[in-house]
């Protein structure tokens, strides 16, 4: 399993229950595809999220958030942490 | 305080070694403008650092990797997190 950071654009306004909402929709069915997703941080003001999770391709992780409805813009394996 | 989700590029292969001592440049001196690194991923193959941190400002956060040599491409503050 890597980690991977993915970003998506375009989530202006995003609130604290839409993040939650979307987090959530993500949970629901990530075991399909051997994803956790573990923690995401967003800027209501430039529409940015950053979502970390752990799995085993950024292919999958696109699967899920395709199907989850926010397909992301980037997505990093980030193998190095601290 | 506030959260903030700050982008490095241009680190092609950086290795764990890097990583954490580049954080712990940060580390040494963060105080001094309040700001505290919580936690930093990297992607060798793409060169991207994400470094997360917690500060009074994106400009405070700026300083302190600046004067650590490693100024940042891009600061977001993440109000927002799940």
């Amino acid at each position: 399993m890597t980690q991977f950071m993915d970003v998506h654009r375009g989530m202006l306004g995003i609130t604290a229950d839409q993040l939650q909402e979307a987090h959530q929709a993500d949970l629901a069915i990530e075991k399909e595809e051997g994803v956790h997703f573990k923690q995401a941080w967003a800027d209501p003001d430039s529409g940015i999220v950053y979502c970390l999770s752990e799995a085993p391709s950024a292919d999958a992780v696109q699967r899920i958030h395709e199907r989850a409805g926010h397909k992301a813009d980037e997505i990093h394996p980030v193998p190095l942490t601290v």
